[in-house]
């Protein structure tokens, strides 16, 4: 009902604050038996955490998670899995400039209107730092999903204008390699070089700028996804809605599929030489009635640039009034390198909720 | 958990297949006390309903609803609202075709993999008919945000590559009366002249097209919204990824704000002369860190073409094998003018919902 | 969150009020390929129903149940399962007394002051009448656990301060034969007809009586309940304390349990000739740590008497001041003969819901 | 789903096991502006704790609960509560007789068949340990209560066959004092030393001995309870049998209702000299339909005898071969004395969600 939990089966409940003790997640409902491997966890956790390269916010965050229950003898036992993730680098003198004004295009303003009160430094509960708790389920969630065959592989594929080719994805650990390759997670190196200086141009400008993250579901099984509500579109749509700063989602044909025509947008079911059944084109990105179908999944996820600039800006106060904010404190730039990981720990979440409770029909 | 329920506190429930005895809604969760206008409910349906122009499927029901509980002498009691449509123009038998093969891009396929039985006839629980039980909940919604001042409306924005241009809607009725004026339910009459055109010469060649619908909601007070997970606008684009047919989703600035930079896209906060706080700009949408802020709650739908052609495509039966499926049965050749009353039915659930949940931190 | 939903997987939401068009329920989560026998659920009803004997209610009401949805060539397809019982035999007339003054021990006065509004005729949504909607839904519950082998079975065990003896159900069908053999439904025939010389002798004198009906689920696998909360008898508490006029509820060896020593009470394990684990004693109930363990599950419901009477009662009205209310209306004079459906229908409920969330672990 | 989160509204969800770094609570749904008083939280603790007098386990956990998120500047902010109570004195090596070899009447058997996987160190996560998340939890929910004037207070009313008397609770402060000045927790301190010779020698006999805790709820306004399902006592009733070893529930009149006759159970509405709504007696435990009628809320929970008792006994094995099981480790002779505090604490929670529940209708 307040909202920080997602998922039905494979629940999660994030908790904490940019600059309290701690940030953190339980997790309700992951199968027993699973290997948690910790390294793993902490690799995604990196690829989330900032200080990472010099197109990311310069904050310093080990993001050193650590497990409190659920895991025995290094295998989930079916119980409640908690991680915390304590605070280390809080600057929060840095934000007493905005105790009592309001951040242009940020949450403060609707917080301090919607409870009366609120946790104002580094944006207390609204900063984006929550979605590092997203991301050690998230690794969770991937190392199930691992043990009967699903992956899930993200890059950048725009940062402002400039656009992605189509970068292949058959072989995941390929792909990932690529990406890693470069500090704009771009598989295509070429394009990533472009994004790299037009980021580091607009940081030094005092400004920060959008982009877009693709993601694809490989080894899906044919029937994930509830209707009519629950359809694996709308739930992943839903998921990445919830990261800060998105403003747009489409799978699929997407947005460009509202200008086609029905006979070229069909997807021809056809039998591939193995004698499983596929679809010649795949403009339904994996995804039918809300159902799975087999194909890959894909999505497109869309961030809005980040809202603090190191421009003075005109606000309002608490009490109403017209004021001034400072630009000052350390962000992104661009917040779409690091969000790779948290597009894929959402989609893990997903889809593995969903693979568990495609179970009940079994 | 199987996905038939949408909401918390306003909380829906539908049932029914197309081609069943009746399709359905429960509300359970709506306030007591909340007029009910039946010619209202009514007028809404019929703008969803089959057979009301030449651009829509010929199919003919009446979609007249019947409530069976939770209203006592015109009102609301605070108990479960049951409302059937039953159905009536049934032609089961043109669905013998679909019986044992896959329409192509239908859901079929999926349908019959994971629950291993379906109900083939007009697609069963699939068929789109099921929002017309939507629109009856949206409905009883649409009056109860009436009584406290909140208005929702849509349009058709785009035909395949014919996009309207911005229009005012200061005035809701005005804007609505716009819509009302054609029957491709574009709020610019010039736009949607060379909508019909299209969608006519789309029907005549057997094929269909794809559209955006455009929302707007009006009056939404500050606060509505949980973060982290159940942001407003991740509400919404659950809700309206939700709907047949629906392949994208944005809000505010959408995939547009995905390229621009923070200096151009923040919305500087402002006090406007009867002293309401406002933003210059509403790049945002109406919706700051999940939670509305005042301003109009702006966001776009984009619909995939209908799947069903009238024409010969190849597909795969029940044995996995290669068949063909011939164009046949009712459909429309452009969704998105009917679209349109579901979409505000959605976005009426999803506001009111949260409008609820609000109260609890009153 | 409005309370008219049960279950988490196999969920129900019940609509209706004792004089309105009809009453019903919608099951969410039913498995598909389920072999809906209408004859089976109609004579569960029956059970129900009032007017069935001189010791009920004298009302009339056929009950018969219309499934609009979710079956097809008589099966479950997965989809929502929506079942009407039209309301037949309302006096509504005979409740005009009740309009403005508050019947005692009745949920008149609670709901007047929750709602601000209220159907006052025989009780509107407070009536027991809600309870065939359960019914209903619990029929098709035990259809899918008899497909898996486990059955429920419940019988009158006291009425007042009469008590019947402890009855073996080594055989359901047995037992079912014996209860069915009597109109107050107790399996041991003997204190049956105690029983109904002592309801009839309280209904001549206008009076009501309470009573209890014990229950026994058999063959219900090991590994149903979910810790910490949702332990197997909690839930199962929920349900019989949600029946109307339930005031007490305990399992296994109960509130007796509380007054005896760990080494009396501790079950003892051991294996049968079968090489089946089993306990010696059963003080558990079938219950352990909130799972099952193979055993019988054993659990008792009180219900208090019925409120309305046959004699004037000093009472208050809408304006909050003292007066009076006539006894009258149609009523039982002991509930417990009609409520060992509704007791078998909610542990059927309960036991399918664990069962079907319990597979998410295989 | 996996049954470790409790309300609606205000949802607890509880993580730890009994021999892992930790145990703790997030709350989700907290209204904003709760004053926290860390010390009353403590106290709460304490009163549950181990190791706190001759009649309980001699394990010793000092229970210091640490706040790490959804508080700032000593209030409450509306984000979530996260509360980490770590484990201290954990013997461990105690029970490695127990990981091979199930202890009867414990949950080690239905864990290892559930799971397939189980921490056995103190019963893992089945243990009672667990029960100290609830009591933190509830210390906040007590805090909210006491803002809007609602108290609850329960006592040790039996212990074995020894019954205290009535005990008058028209000052809450006063019972509690009563209470608190003996170890066993019973408000009539005459009975309290009969209950604590009788715990004592079941304790120095080796064995065990079961109990029964009575709770009142005062000042509970009128409305509180959501029909049908989620009716207040059936809520209440399903917190209370999910606390470990609890066997029974009732309210109001109870069990002893079912043997009672309308015309003495029926409560008759009278106005008091102040202009409320009163009844004259109180058999249906303050609660009518499911909904609170403003007087005082009565019930009680049933405990049975703790499992573990220092006889060796009988038993299987991983195996499902007999085995014995040795009597070890610290436990309680009696559990009632500590439970006390939970059944307040789980009070506590159900209350205070239903009255968040509530709101939404105002």
């Amino acid at each position: 009902m307040a909202g920080n939990s997602f998922g039905e089966i494979f629940r999660i409940t994030t908790f904490g604050e940019s600059h309290g003790k701690a940030i953190g997640v339980i997790i309700d409902g992951c199968p027993p038996n699973v290997t948690v491997d910790e390294e793993f966890i902490q690799n995604e956790l990196d690829k989330r955490k900032p200080g990472q390269s010099k197109i990311t916010t310069q904050r310093k965050e080990s993001d050193t998670c650590q497990i409190l229950s659920g895991v025995f003898e290094g295998k989930t036992t079916g119980t409640p899995i908690a991680i915390i993730i304590p605070n280390e680098d809080q600057k929060s003198k840095d934000y007493d400039h905005n105790k009592d004004v309001f951040r242009p295009s940020h949450a403060d303003y609707v917080y301090h209107q919607k409870y009366g009160i609120r946790d104002h430094r580094g944006g207390g509960r609204s900063s984006a730092r929550e979605t590092a708790a997203r991301v050690a389920a998230g690794a969770i969630a991937k190392l199930a999903l691992k043990q009967v065959g699903i992956e899930i592989a993200a890059h950048v594929s725009s940062v402002g204008t400039i656009d992605a080719p189509h970068v292949d994805i058959s072989s995941v650990s390929e792909f990932e390699a690529l990406r890693e390759s470069n500090i704009a997670r771009c598989a295509d190196p070429a394009t990533a070089n472009e994004m790299i200086a037009l980021i580091d141009s607009v940081r030094k400008a005092g400004d920060t700028i959008g982009g877009k993250v693709s993601c694809t579901v490989k080894n899906c099984p044919v029937g994930l996804g509830e209707p009519v509500f629950d359809k694996l579109h709308a739930d992943l749509g839903k998921a990445m809605l919830s990261i800060n700063a998105v403003h747009g989602f489409d799978y699929g044909s997407g947005f460009d599929g509202s200008t086609m025509r029905g006979s070229e947008h069909n997807d021809i079911f056809d039998v591939d030489t193995d004698g499983k059944v596929i679809t010649r084109t795949n403009f339904s990105g994996g995804i039918q009635g809300g159902i799975s179908n087999g194909m890959d999944i894909n999505f497109r996820v869309a961030f809005k640039p980040v809202a603090t600039i190191m421009t003075n800006q005109q606000t309002i106060n608490k009490d109403g009034q017209i004021d001034e904010i400072k630009g000052k404190g350390r962000h992104d730039p661009c917040v779409v390198p690091r969000a790779v990981a948290i597009v894929e720990a959402m989609a893990a979440l997903v889809v593995l909720d969903h693979y568990l409770r495609n179970k009940v029909y079994r």
